[in-house]
């Protein structure tokens, strides 16, 4: 693969100079129209130490408006990046729609260097590529453009140059210890990074493999690749068709939440005692999985009125209102709407020793968003994929994960929406909407089964709650979160 | 102050109780009414440990729509927040418009538990109280209605509620060594509050001491002032008159920009020696600069066409790209336009080893809002002290703070408009609104004049940059900044 990086190519001063002042004005020209363009772009730099990543990405910086460059390098994670996963640090810093992005050291850099520093096996660099495989394919599906570059230098050409620079008085500063222990690496480096790149060379998010040697020709292949890909992509057809007619869905009979006994009940001496003692065991097992460093994540799906708000209220009171957040799921800022979905998912996770709570979640996508038509078939079909390679990550990360999903009947459904505009206080819950989605019942049931069907996962699975009696499903609940954390 | 909160106040459990559906009611509609107004909530939380301050906000929760509260719990701050000034942490946890922040443990804890242990002086307390104040006052200007309670207990009451809670098995890990700690320091921690809430109780954000004895008294008395305080200024009049015409102003004959010698040049040979020798001293700066761990913001304002752009990408080549990034401000996101206009300021201050490069910066304030109407007369007026509060903090940080004021004549601005109207790549450099802004010359001077005279400060002076030509402009420019940084 690196061989025909290897080469020698050159390009000579006359056609540098000549083709120097058409690409800058034809960048320019694409990123001014990319600022309007319904997608961003990310640039990925890695590659050989010495072959001039960081003279490419300041020569793009001269060449281009610099205003609408992003450029984020990354080095050890901050405390605040290691209490999550770790591709928290990369959504963070997701370019918004329009915007250029550029990931000097990527979600690329940790792999390689374990790997060839014998940190992780030759068998634990799979999952991790197939990580970023999964993804690139998620950005690329919501419409981003991911450019990727790697910087190539032969063996000889890199001590060559390293020994250049530090020659020189005034570059020696930029060869580090760390450049000199790279180099004596240089084989296995050089195995490591072939093997992540033909793997994570995919059709939507190839990489492109620059000849580092000479500054110009890697200069004008890089500014060219970049204005190519913009270019061809502002041409193409619009993201996708605009057309986000909702998907009729025939009633499937047989559904697991068919099988759920809704007649479960609980008296309420037995849920008071009960209710009381497991809030104090929360409480002590909260506090010891705090003191060791983990969060939780707890997700709340269900009908309209199924008593999710209830059921968080019996959990919040054996907690210490510092240590959780409730997230209610609305609209989205613009600034969320200008990236990818998960986006506004991700940015919520809490620090260690935090629970965050979701008041209805990332699962919106396959439920209302899909059954009202907000997102494409092809959106909310890939958005299972996409939720438990998240889920996962939440998982891998220690997080406890619990999903639950409270199930009433139609007919508990409405008996409640009457009993609410009964009571005062809670009228503000009730509105029309509220009975127009009850109108699409079969289609948010069968979306919820397909959910439940696709997102149960071993690290993550649903707890399905019965939840026509409020007293029995708080206590399933709190039982399940105790069960959970006693476990971790 | 304390002494009318030792009063043994006790509310009934009947007069509890019939008045809780009520408030309940009551707090959710004002809460709904609260979603759509133009103004954010801030609760700040402090007292004495065992007060009832975690399970006042608990009941909040419990009685409001916990989806829209936000609280905010402060600890240790993390790298992340120590390699940025002290209310970096407050300012990215400020509540949107319409939202309701709590802050537990605020900007109050670290000047009153530093005080209380001797870690500061006396005297030192004054300057972080001052700070505070010039904070909720920025907040308050902008329309932010700040709550603060401050929970109360007598020395005798707080000793005896430690103790039954601790006694308690259920309870006793409420009580942790700290409170014990805090509590043999009583006499101090009291003494030292009440300065606190003495000289930080102003007409627009006062405290209120709620008595934390009995809890049925301190939390109707917490719900109640929430409600009376949101309502009120739900009743109020709108933040502030529409209006927001260009303020249109006179043109001063005599500025300190008029004394600047524009004339001044630098040959092209002297100018290309120069310009190596500082880049090259820069970039030895900045390593070394970077290795103490310092940061820079440096802020470029000027005329259209003064060559902000061209004097950037004479100091970005002596930088590496991993080390800095340009900011552009361009319109507010909706995230940015919820919130106080420096709230997008900060939220770019970049971590410890970088620097931050703003083109047109926080100054638009009183330069292009202020001339095109965009900002009320009162905001643009109250900015110029909010902005030198601001630098203050980066200053006392140990920021590298920069600012520079590239100025050019009329003539030599249309000379250049001409010029670049004719280079294919700089074209996108010019719209009809900059010739529209020529029309208004003498207002934006006399903006750029008052600005430059109230927001010179010792911690933050203008650099005045005569740059009719650009090559005398960078050297200045480079100088500056090389001597700033040898001098930190």
């Amino acid at each position: 693969m690196f061989e025909t990086a290897e080469l020698n190519r050159k390009t000579s001063k006359e056609e540098y100079d000549s083709a120097e002042p058409g690409l800058r004005t034809a960048l320019l020209a694409s990123q001014e129209r990319l600022k309007t363009a319904d997608f961003s772009v990310i640039v990925v730099i890695g590659g050989v130490d010495g072959a001039g990543k960081g003279e490419t990405v300041n020569l793009l910086h001269e060449w281009m408006d610099a205003r609408h460059l992003d450029t984020h390098a990354f080095g050890s994670p901050s405390d605040e990046e290691r209490e999550r996963p770790p591709f928290w640090r990369f959504w963070r810093m997701l370019p918004a729609k329009g915007r250029i992005g550029i990931f000097f050291g990527s979600w690329y850099t940790d792999p390689i260097i374990q790997r060839v520093y014998g940190e992780t096996t030759k068998a634990e660099l799979e999952p991790a590529l197939q990580r970023i495989q999964g993804f690139e394919k998620m950005l690329v599906d919501d419409g981003t453009l991911i450019i990727k570059w790697w910087f190539h230098l032969s063996k000889k050409a890199q001590q060559k140059r390293l020994k250049a620079l530090a020659s020189d008085p005034d570059t020696r500063w930029r060869v580090t210890k760390q450049d000199w222990k790279h180099f004596k690496l240089y084989d296995k480096f050089r195995r490591v990074s072939e093997r992540t790149l033909r793997e994570t060379s995919t059709g939507e998010a190839p990489w492109l493999v620059i000849e580092g040697t000479d500054k110009r020709y890697r200069s004008l292949t890089a500014a060219r690749d970049l204005l190519d890909r913009i270019t061809q992509r502002l041409a193409g057809p619009a993201a996708a068709p605009a057309a986000r007619k909702p998907t009729r869905v025939k009633q499937d009979p047989h559904t697991i939440l068919d099988t759920l006994d809704l007649s479960q009940q609980l008296t309420d001496k037995k849920y008071e005692r009960e209710l009381e003692q497991l809030q104090g065991r929360l409480n002590g097992l909260w506090r010891q999985a705090k003191a060791d460093g983990l969060s939780a994540v707890l997700v709340f799906e269900g009908w309209d009125a199924a008593g999710k708000g209830g059921a968080i209220r019996r959990i919040t009171p054996a907690l210490d209102a510092r240590d959780y957040q409730v997230i209610s799921v609305a609209a989205p800022t613009d600034e969320e709407k200008a990236r990818h979905y998960l986006w506004r998912f991700w940015r919520h996770l809490a620090r260690a020793g935090r629970v965050t709570i979701f008041d209805r979640s990332w699962y919106g996508r396959v439920l209302v968003e899909r059954v009202e038509g907000f997102a494409r078939e092809d959106e909310w079909r890939r958005a299972y994929a996409e939720i438990n390679q998240f889920e996962e990550q939440l998982a891998e990360h220690g997080i406890v994960l619990l999903k639950y999903w409270l199930h009433i009947d139609a007919d508990e459904q409405l008996r409640r929406f009457k009993a609410r505009e009964k009571i005062t206080f809670k009228q503000y819950k009730i509105t029309d909407e509220d009975y127009r989605n009850r109108a699409k019942t079969h289609d948010y049931e069968l979306a919820a089964n397909e959910m439940i069907g696709r997102t149960t996962t071993e690290y993550a699975p649903w707890v399905l709650v019965e939840a026509n009696d409020k007293r029995h499903a708080r206590i399933k609940i709190l039982q399940a979160l105790c069960a959970r954390l006693e476990k971790a």
